[in-house]
């Protein structure tokens, strides 16, 4: 029996401010190019289809498109669950209908651990949950932390699990020593979300969503597709692929990857913005991809982003390197300065992940108004 | 043929700053007692499923929950439009999967007028569209207004349409002569957002939405369900039915109605305090309604509305009405007033009407500081 696993879509996720979703719809085209070549018996989706609760109209469109052209015009079963960026409710409208062509959807968690039989295989599927809400469904007072919410559904799960038949389960959790990455939101706030991953020694394969890379963990049985794209530049030097797993009758399986190519990839490079600037250094180069670039020069330049643009249309991000004899006792003073990032700073950031646009200086000065009233209010309490 | 003709349904709708939707799942269930009573070979929903195109995710499931009763569970196909307060592209999700079950969801116009055909009958799908898209759509230039786009769309229906069956158009539009009341949106800022009836002449029936009275047009062969409640307080005196349709195959038909209780009547109370407050006076009603009070008292009141509230739990609306001496010099002043309302007022009103939180002097002063700064900066320009 043979499944492909993959994960952590984000349909709809910004990027510095440049909208997905575009790359993301012509990277779905080369999957669905996969899955008529490969023929699997089943599509694995561990989670975060969409970016947010709600997702832009674009994204609602794209996801509906790509899940029909795999479920009903390939005929492929279709396993997907909810995850931290998707909402539990929203992403469940529909799913009493969508059994009937063999698209399984668990958006939300429900009391109900039995498992999707394809073809001798167990999908025991774990949507992504908060300990509170699982505390509540499971009626369990003992669930405090994500670990467990997990062992408790496990738990649950063994009830129906048969060890004689390969078993599957599809989550979306942080899977303690596994790696992360800077697009990836905290589980929690507070405590550490982590899930040990003993919980799921009883299953054969585990498929796992919510970390970017597909080498986030090391482990024979529990595995991270790795998300569709790189989400940021912390995963610019990822290798993204697809999982595909050939599930044998004693639950022993075979994997392989495959790996597609984006539109743009998304990467890093740096130099003397002369040296960049050189025909020679960016002729061999795809100039389109997003960019980060980080400058070594010294000293003062004339409106560099501008410039770099004229060759690289899609620079996302700009940094300059301070000379190394400075680094010492600049970085250190930088990075206490991340540290206490003004709360300016920090929306400022939060502002330009969330919109398009830019966070001028008007916006600025309304947004520095604002934080002094409560800050005055604050201290008069 | 049978069919049942239902719309505005607004679930998740807020009014006066409480959420129905506990008072629409009360009434949807005996929405589904009827279908079982009836056996229709079809339910019609003619737009406004939400109220708005991000609705709250209550209502979200209420809606799941209802539609695959009565499409899956009493086997019932539903012919359902997006209107003017649905997102169509949200509510498009998941249709192609939907219609293998006799469910046929049309949130967003598309360029495919074919009917479907259900027992005989041949629907055709209008749903909700500005006409900039209608004219984007069907690539003509001369689609300018609602009644012009309406008109392209019946030309293209008249391809498909066979004049000897019974042809039902189903859309959600603001036909000429119909009466409006509060809680419909305005479906065009400036222009009329009127369609002419005459649109409609090749069609043996046209079920609408969008105006909340069933008796909003006198018309022999169109008309409007009415909204499943009463949604504001102009709507308190009309009685709201469920349509129900016997087709001939000629494409004549018997009309008649069904009225549902709601769990909670809207309606409007009025006297002096100590009448309202009297138990002879409300001991036989039903308490619990939801009411809109207008007191004839003059003078000063200590804090009517929570005396009132020890009775009336759900007083949504207080009114004082002046004496009939001082009305005319009064009520002129207090048009103009309405007339130039203050922006602050404008907001108050708008918050309320979309949280279900008091605008409290805190707020205020909030509101006020921006909308001066605002102001101060106009005035600079």
């Amino acid at each position: 029996m043979k499944f492909i696993h993959t994960a952590d879509w984000h349909l709809g996720k910004l990027v510095h401010g440049v909208y997905m979703t575009g790359d993301q719809r012509h990277f779905l085209h080369q999957f669905i190019d996969v899955v008529e070549e490969e023929k699997p018996d089943a599509v694995v989706i561990a989670g975060d289809l969409y970016d947010r609760s709600v997702p832009p109209t674009d994204a609602v469109e794209l996801l509906n498109e790509i899940l029909f052209k795999i479920n009903v015009e390939l005929n492929t079963p279709v396993v997907a669950i909810g995850g931290n960026h998707d909402s539990a409710e929203r992403l469940s409208f529909g799913s009493s209908w969508y059994k009937q062509s063999k698209f399984y959807l668990s958006g939300k968690l429900v009391n109900d651990f039995r498992p999707i039989h394809i073809n001798g295989v167990n999908f025991y599927l774990v949507p992504y949950a908060e300990p509170g809400m699982v505390r509540h469904l499971l009626d369990d007072d003992r669930v405090h932390s994500h670990d467990d919410a997990m062992k408790a559904i496990v738990n649950r799960i063994e009830e129906y699990l048969n060890p004689n038949e390969p078993n599957v389960l599809v989550g979306h959790a942080f899977v303690l020593g596994g790696a992360t990455s800077d697009s990836e939101r905290t589980l929690s706030v507070g405590g550490s979300g982590c899930v040990h991953s003993s919980s799921f020694d009883p299953f054969s394969y585990t498929a796992l969503g919510h970390l970017h890379s597909p080498d986030a963990i090391k482990h024979d049985k529990i595995r991270y597709s790795g998300s569709l794209l790189k989400y940021s530049f912390s995963e610019a030097k990822q290798e993204k692929s697809i999982s595909i797993i050939e599930m044998k009758e004693n639950g022993e399986f075979d994997l392989r990857t495959r790996s597609l190519k984006p539109k743009k990839d998304l990467r890093e490079i740096e130099g003397h913005l002369d040296e960049l600037m050189d025909p020679a250094f960016y002729e061999k180069q795809n100039l389109d991809d997003y960019l980060k670039i980080t400058l070594f020069d010294e000293g003062a330049l004339l409106d560099p982003i501008n410039k770099l643009r004229q060759v690289y249309p899609n620079v996302l991000h700009l940094e300059r390197r301070i000379a190394v004899t400075d680094m010492k006792k600049k970085s250190s003073f930088l990075s206490m300065k991340e540290e206490k990032k003004s709360e300016l700073d920090l929306f400022k950031q939060f502002y330009e992940q969330m919109t398009t646009s830019e966070f001028t200086e008007d916006k600025q000065q309304v947004m520095t108004d604002v934080i002094e009233k409560v800050l005055r209010e604050e201290a008069l309490k």
